[in-house]
């Protein structure tokens, strides 16, 4: 192929994120409703939201690799995993699928159930540095596990990738949740719901720097430190520009693979 | 073989269909008892309801697929997947299934604790129109988890399938059970329970249509726009007869896993 | 080796069962401790006993093959899976290492924690004719998942055994607890630590019969009807005495390999 | 390579220690920050702290091996599993690292959240003596639990090792916070916190010891009795010392690999 943008599989993997965004958005928010006499726990919610992103990225990952957050899918771009139109029709997808699962479920939603959409605002306990922080080590973390879950070059065992990312996202609600005092989801696509309320905090900035900033250190961590890339720097550009043959690498990971079996063979 | 139905591996999927819904509809009814001094929370019912789906499919899946619901079983008939009497005689295993474990667990229960056994009924907030749309999303969700990780196509980890479809299920309930405000189940296997109570609520068909018409439409993307067949016209004919022979798919795919040996080892 | 009872490996498995069952009592009964102020709840006891029946399996299941209940020891021995002498030896270590396990909780356990040791006993609403139902069923669905999880014949995806057997545990408690209105784990360990409390109810007897019937019956219906072992009679005979040799059992897993490695590089 | 203390891996696998360690002791501090008004419950607490050694193990434990806890890294020193310079940085870079989020945590949280930042001291219901069993019993399954899973000369299906070493840490949670009747966590590295604080409880030497010498009991039992090494002393001696080529080993592996081939395909 040309260009991978030209591709059915393109196609399929924007419309696989904005379908895992919408249903994404649809079950958190449906899972924190604030119901006047059942009032989630923390727990409860935290496992909604890790469940969510468990068995989407089990049902949908091997479609667009089920990123269902845009600051993972700047982050993977930084890491020169995927490439810039791939990134931007991805984070597009993310956010018309958040809105319209959080509109679904405002019209599902009885009146008294609906509050304000479990919509993030800051607590009057923090301030606005302190909260970019904790989104930061919260979206750290998160990226690091999906990093590490999905690398094909991994060698030790490393179970399913998709309830591993599953549980560092409810782990990140555990501590979220009780350091903001509120519900939260430190993801940028709950930033965009808002338009479903029409109500912006004036601390909206918080959620979109926080998690961007964090899941790109983590890629610098783990793309350029911890587990480099080996690829030229031309193929490099190829995979920005979208045009890298994913064939090669593929072939790198037969070639180590093929080496294995000689060695063991012989 | 001549036909699947014929066949000594037919009918024990046959019975463990029956066998699996029994325990699933004892241990999920079980699970949800009102007892006056002990109310289980939802998150309680809600790990309940998916160990016994994942349970049963670890033990069972390998004899019949642990398909365990109606909904499911009609998509993978519509998926191309299995044959139409295989359909058939799964839905009647499941409804007879689903009945004798009601039965099973309304003579063990105290009467006290008995309730309605937690049949479904709408909550008074919403809607027929609004709880088909629920319940459609619930097992949609569900579905898309399924028919992904138990495809045999698939190459990207999967982990425990078992697990995977357990942890979607009780997703499911933690979204649906705040949503109607009750205990609910998307399977329309606890409708059948309904005569066990001879109680038959006039919203009845909510929960047949609902989970029936997501599970399609999952069945509709997964089969024929995401990961297509390449199975001839012919072929997909002799699949919904039962005289495909299976052999051949394995065929295809040691065909497949040949070129990659192949490939890697010269 | 001539008989499997003089090897090293058969007494490293005896004192394995023995170290799992103590370790497994003392976090089973100390996850249910009833503090005064701070009474766990039913789904906190049942995730306790899931993960340590599952942290053990992980840890000590590649030692003994992870028993630690009689009930499935007795099963196993009826599947033809083992000896009559390592069943003999297991299920002597497991009694023996529940009472030590119970013994070094009662010491460490605070006095007005211990209560009865959460030593079951029939609730007031149940009669022993429903509680041997209720304990067979449990046990029933967890031999079968057992058995599935660690068949070496499977070709479907397992994921971790330890951990879906370790699920499977706690489903047993999340009904079990409700069904009989108190703590119970249908284990008949359990019943053996009534000698520390010197305790014994009249209906002691249900804690045993229930649990060794379900796993024989799951044991008959997976080794016998749904996947029947090819062994011929003197194997099983020999597989009794002890005196069966695994390699061939290997030989045969490697056969089976075998054919299909030639299948796919011709 | 001459001495591993020399490689870039060497400093990557010391860093990798630091940033679990503190991100680990963000989480599960963070986690069981006592908020006046929503205090977090045991099992939320116990789901936190596994979960945060799950994700780490995942993402972190492909670069040094995942320890986060000083007692499993001296164990496997003892069990002749790493070089003693391994030992020293990793404990280092663990205080180190566990201070660092401490501190981060304590500029973070609330003053009226901060509490003790749930340091661990002793209930008044204990003796020093019980408190060392204790945490001795809790420190051992975790790390018999670590050893099997990440055993590489592991032949029975492992799942996902992170997933079940977190596992483990939430049951030692259950039923350690309730012997203890506080918070708590069975690693020395809490112990450092104290610093933060500038808090030292009397009993501080209960926290290191009881984990310490359970640690090593494992390890013991583990590499010396269960499944001892076939390692030469010789070669033994160059673990410690750093020496050891580790191509060998894996040549080992490869070695049976290959026998394991050969016999297969003959």
């Amino acid at each position: 192929m040309k260009k991978e943008v030209c591709s059915l599989a393109f196609f399929k993997a924007v419309f696989a994120e904005f379908l895992a965004t919408l249903i994404f958005v649809f079950f958190g928010l449906g899972s924190a409703l604030k119901w006047p006499s059942a009032l989630p726990t923390i727990l409860q919610i935290a496992i909604a939201f890790g469940l969510a992103i468990g068995t989407l990225a089990q049902a949908l990952g091997p479609v667009s690799g089920g990123h269902i957050n845009p600051a993972i899918t700047l982050a993977l771009l930084i890491g020169n995993q995927i490439s810039l139109l791939r990134a931007i029709f991805y984070v597009a997808a993310q956010l018309v699928g958040a809105i319209a699962g959080a509109g679904i479920l405002y019209w599902l939603a009885p009146n008294n159930a609906r509050g304000n959409l479990a919509v993030n605002a800051l607590s009057n306990n923090t301030t606005p540095g302190k909260a970019v922080v904790v989104e930061l080590i919260l979206t750290f973390q998160l990226a690091l596990c999906i990093f590490s879950s999905t690398d094909t070059r991994r060698t030790s065992p490393v179970g399913s990738p998709a309830l591993s990312i599953g549980l560092s996202v409810t782990l990140g609600h555990l501590v979220g949740d009780l350091l903001h005092r509120l519900f939260h989801e430190p993801s940028p696509i709950f930033r965009s719901c808002a338009v479903v309320m029409n109500r912006f905090s004036p601390s909206h900035w918080v959620f979109w720097v926080g998690p961007i900033v964090g899941a790109i250190l983590a890629a610098l961590l783990y793309f350029y430190l911890l587990f480099p890339s080996s690829l030229s720097l031309h193929d490099r550009v190829a995979v920005v520009k979208g045009t890298y043959e994913p064939e090669e690498d593929w072939e790198d990971h037969r070639e180590e693979r093929k080496k294995t079996i000689e060695l063991t063979a012989h």
